[in-house]
């Protein structure tokens, strides 16, 4: 490949993959937006719980009549990474919007990297279709999506870079769409930024010496991740299987499972599980008399909302389980309760989406340089016990883990 | 896979990674102890470099005698990642060892990955060989090799991981060997620091908020990284293969490659570009006054000595080129010195190699979180421009960089 050539092609991508990172990253920004509102909506107004099961039925109503195209998510965006074939519906990215904002609104604990990876490919996808570009160069755009979707909406460029190329495939990484999918995160980063979307600021971790004893630490603390890991993709899994049975119509389904939702915040009597759960991220860093129930009780309350159909992505909820899993164990363990929350925190989603490396650089972009190596070792070690499951069924195996 | 199945994997690994990363360790410190003694030895008995032409022949004599097995080196071991075939010769270790420590004695201009790497791989396939394990697995030992040699010289055992899964091909990274890797890189440093060596510490980089403005200067940066690698580079190739043309014996032209670093050396008048010259790394971090020759001098002095056939490898070397064109670069792009230093101290390296996702994690653990995502934008824009080429010729092509 000539110099002309390498260098025509750093120019194409830095042309496309900003044109991406800038529609992901006004995207994000739309989204943080009316999702900080909603939250804050339904802390002030706390009986807008009530109508969640309302909220469902309406829901699982539009997505039963405008939605059967878009309903295999971020699975439907992998296989068209794989596959080409349709161009995703542009549909995809306002009703995922929509759909996540309502759930939240009225108090479904869900996250935020599937509506934010749908609406980034899918936006991705409208611009190769509209650019006429080759099926090769479509699916660098798409990844190029992913990679902006995730990057702008978490404020971690790195890691959306990492998790486009990563999320793909289980235990291979090509490098294919690695400027694309960078130039898409930085750029869609700088503009939610700009348009005034503030993160959430973690601490940063105080480093710590690996010994062969702190090293062991690690592995049980791994293997409880991938425990919780395994729960959670099978129960979501098992849950959807289950209720599509049970229930046929989505929109009952849905309303179902606000009801049931309902039902587990009056028998909590708390509303911290209810929503992202930011708060308790927070107190996980710091408090060591959390409950130790609060790890299994946002893992319920988020099986329920993502296991009945209602709307949102993994990420922050698998982040509050995580960071609370850590909190409980640092004692038992001896491990420093910031790091144990910090680690638990990025190594729970890393297993459950088979993405390590991408996860780990997320937790290096929050939490400082301090939390490596010991992120990376809890994250390999749980997915590797995890197996071939993950929350995305669609990822292609490439490779046995083993 | 079931559960069963994946315990045992993990147990396997965690042994076997163990035993690899404890050989490593021990090799890089014994390695690292005889380079920081023969360090000493020259800078304080300076009149040691006019030997270096008699240290050349040497070592070519004793090269050309018992080194035909090995003189592929770093390739040698990529190849044997790749198609398997004979074992490693055990006196890959020693011998790259011993020629590294008296290349660095005498003042060469050559660094330590290529002989840890060496080292680390051959013992591992000692390890595979004397187990009897599978090809399989006397491949992911390899890597675990590669890995545990990398991290344990440098201290940087993330790092360490990713280069034994990244190096052995270009634009692809497998997982297969991730947890051996891991397990070998984490035990190999852990080993290497508790035997009493102490690796450089880097001042951390303050982080620098990303704008477009900074994203542009980055880019004009990586440019300038990726003609640098295309020189030394091609640079190394040409010389090797013009004088292997022009000196048919290998003692010779090591002799005549020390004469010229000797003519070299009074000609600059100055010790700085003999050894590793990690007090060059030290001063371009801090130096605004460095002057501006200081990268091409140390590439001049780094390609004579390596194209010459004497030994060692390109890491340190290549981050003295780089720091010091940091270092360079900062003032006219108005970027911190800091910050361009480090950031052109991993990225150079990692252009070279094609390795930016090892090289960018190496930076993160010896520079902190602030360098990113600065370093990995540099990284992976040398990367694409520097083509297909490498300092390794044995890479598999996995993906065309564009």
């Amino acid at each position: 490949m000539s110099l002309d050539k390498r260098a025509r092609a750093l120019g194409q991508w830095l042309v496309l993959g900003s044109l991406v990172g800038l529609v992901c990253g006004v995207a994000s920004a739309i989204f943080l937006f009316l999702l900080e509102e909603a939250t804050r909506w339904r802390t002030r107004h706390e009986v807008l719980v009530y109508f969640l099961p309302l909220a469902g039925l309406v829901l699982g109503a539009l997505y039963g009549r405008w939605g059967a195209s878009i309903r295999g998510g971020n699975n439907l965006v992998i296989d068209t990474v794989h596959e080409g074939g349709e161009r995703l519906p542009a549909r995809m990215a306002p009703m995922a919007l929509l759909g996540t904002v309502l759930t939240h609104l009225f108090g479904g604990s869900a996250g935020r990297e599937g509506t934010a990876v749908q609406m980034g490919a899918s936006l991705a996808d409208a611009v190769a279709h509209r650019l006429q570009v080759s099926p090769t160069t479509r699916r660098e755009l798409l990844a190029a999506g992913i990679a902006g979707g995730f990057g702008s909406v978490f404020g971690t460029p790195i890691a959306g870079t990492v998790f486009g190329l990563e999320v793909v495939s289980v235990g291979r990484l090509n490098y294919e769409a690695l400027v694309p999918a960078l130039v898409a995160a930085l750029v869609g980063d700088f503009v939610t930024r700009s348009l005034g979307i503030h993160h959430t600021a973690y601490p940063a971790v105080s480093p710590l010496a690996l010994s062969p004893g702190v090293m062991g630490k690690w592995l049980v603390f791994g293997a409880a991740v991938a425990a919780v890991a395994v729960v959670f993709v099978e129960g979501v899994h098992f849950l959807k299987k289950r209720m599509e049975k049970a229930v046929p119509s989505l929109a009952l389904r849905m309303a179902l499972g606000g009801a049931l939702l309902v039902v587990l915040w009056k028998a909590v009597g708390t509303s911290d599980y209810l929503g992202l759960g930011l708060p308790l991220i927070e107190r996980a860093f710091v408090d060591p008399t959390l409950p130790p129930e609060t790890f299994a009780l946002k893992l319920l309350f988020t099986l329920l909302t993502l296991g009945t159909g209602l709307l949102g992505g993994e990420v922050t909820p698998l982040f509050v389980v995580g960071a609370a899993l850590g909190n409980l164990l640092a004692r038992p363990l001896g491990l420093p309760l910031e790091l144990a929350a910090g680690v638990g925190l990025a190594a729970l989603f890393g297993a459950a989406a088979n993405t390590p490396l991408a996860l780990s650089l997320m937790a290096v972009e929050l939490l400082g340089a301090g939390v490596l190596p010991h992120v990376l070792i809890v994250t390999v070690t749980a997915y590797l016990l995890t197996g071939q499951r993950g929350i995305y069924p669609a990822q292609r195996i490439a490779r046995l883990k083993h």
